[in-house]
């Protein structure tokens, strides 16, 4: 069974107004946004990574899926695996105590359980936020909306590929990729305002089409408008091959809104410093997701994203996976 | 790093009233009783498990973390891995929906994540009840309270010791392993007049130490009230290595309320059918658990349960894990 099987015959039994079609990475049940996210080691992370950004990573990712369905952080509950290396659980738990503070999660429930030995150690988290006063699904967005990003992409990707190059690796792509922040603070500011929003965790490429799949639209997306940060210019350059890497690489923690087209989203009280850019519009007819560099139209990349896994978070493409003790 | 010194690092993080603590497996937030757990394969169950019974099994570990509260099932979060198998994780999700639809919890999100190849799965969930009036916890036990037992205990782990003595048995008992009942029903009845309440996880008599010890009381138990199913006694007799192997056993499922001795169960609307026995009292001093039979002390076994992983649920016994190709 393919992962996208499996999801479809989930969402045949998850009929529930609160499941939301299964189509959101979270579920909305009595004002309560709630998600939960899995991270496996040899795929969600590498053996190699520092214990202490798992930890972390495991909260932001779900932090990410409150942050772009515009909710409040409110409590999780976790679900850890031990490795048996006291000092590396520690870390592990520290990194995730660290996240929940910096984002006020409560951490209110968790279970723990041994694994046989030598098994990938499998670690997951439901976090559960407040909704705010309306709740933008993937579905809402409307032709004519604008479609925005929040934040940079490639970063990450690039950070691992730094990482796979040299496991020594340091610098701010680095820690982008082990550390992300979740736009926790933008999303509620555009939650309000947006026809739909999701964030970017699959790539963006992809996530565009899904969210104008979910919407009836088509997307056309200016890759110059896509919006790189300095490091990763610096690492790989801003030409389209670099373009198309970002925009394809994933684990970004990223937003992408669909807004009216009179909202200036410049208008809205953003934190101080957050990176907005319109990166293209979404339609009515036409091929699901178009790109466009120069002016001209540039052809679809093969892989948008990590599309086979379905709309779950796979944030790492397979790799061999070092000696794990 | 042993899961008890895990758990009690989790404690220190965990203070917001929520948690309760992290002692009762569950979390009770604005009304809703939240219970996560996560089963791993060769650990939690076999791989020769039928994987319709898995996924049956998966949904009633929470319901039964729900009944001990008294909280009436509303939703669930999953978090799957695939096999690969397209029939096995096929028959896996229906023992997931024929639970949830027997219980009447709606499945509304979860994530399904790949594995490295050859992995031992992982299987999560998160199990979401409303609370009824009052959530009896571990801790609210009284010196006086009469201990008592609803459903029976020992028939798991017979069942399981006969699969391991022949994986092809068959038998109530090995249903009873396979396909566990949640006394959701009975823990509603009880949970308005109950001091403290849990279920019988992880071996009868650990966790009645467990509730003792949460509520700064001692148990005394006489063993020759623990009621046993007459698929019990044909199996494995009722003698008094009977009933301490009963009492040890776990994955039982069954519950244990702590009653004010005024209280008569039998006068409030249990389901019909129900088994409930008094198994013992509450008192102020002495050891934290204490047995008889036959009006005389019994020594506590060695192992109580499966005591060194902390409050989480251990089903199985440490296996040599077969073949998962």
């Amino acid at each position: 069974m393919r992962e996208s099987d499996a999801i479809e015959r989930l969402r045949r039994i998850a009929t529930h107004p609160a499941a939301l079609g299964l189509r959101d990475d979270a579920a909305l049940l009595e004002g309560l946004v709630l998600t939960p996210d899995s991270m496996a080691e040899g795929v969600h992370f590498l053996p190699a990574d520092p214990p202490a950004s798992v930890g972390w990573k495991l909260v932001a990712v779900n932090l990410s899926d409150l942050a772009a369905k515009g909710a409040t952080p409110v409590a999780a509950l976790l679900s850890l695996t031990l490795s048996g290396d006291e000092a590396r659980d520690m870390a592990l738990i520290d990194g995730i105590e660290a996240a929940c503070e910096s984002y006020g999660l409560a951490l209110i429930g968790g279970d723990t359980i041994a694994l046989p030995a030598g098994a990938p150690r499998v670690l997951g988290l439901t976090a559960i936020g407040r909704a705010g006063t309306s709740t933008p699904l993937r579905s809402g967005a409307r032709p004519g909306d604008h479609l925005w990003l929040v934040g940079t992409v490639g970063d990450s990707a690039a950070g691992l590929a730094l990482l796979r190059a040299d496991a020594a690796a340091t610098g701010a792509l680095v820690d982008i990729y082990r550390r992300p922040v979740p736009l926790l603070a933008a999303g509620q500011a555009l939650a309000p305002h947006a026809h739909a929003m999701m964030d970017v965790s699959d790539g963006l490429l992809l996530d565009c089409r899904r969210l104008a799949q979910a919407s009836n639209c088509t997307a056309r997306i200016d890759l110059d408008s896509v919006p790189l940060s300095a490091a990763f210019i610096q690492s790989r350059g801003d030409d389209l091959a670099a373009r198309i890497f970002a925009a394809t690489g994933g684990d970004d923690y990223a937003l992408i809104a669909a807004l009216p087209p009179e909202l200036d989203p410049l208008s809205l009280s953003l934190p101080p410093g957050t990176s907005i850019a319109r990166i293209g519009t979404l339609a009515g007819q036409g091929d699901l997701l178009s790109l466009t560099s120069g002016g001209r139209p540039v052809e679809l990349p093969e892989q948008l994203g990590f599309e086979h896994l379905g709309h779950q978070h796979r944030r790492n493409p397979p790799a061999p996976v070092a000696d794990r003790g």
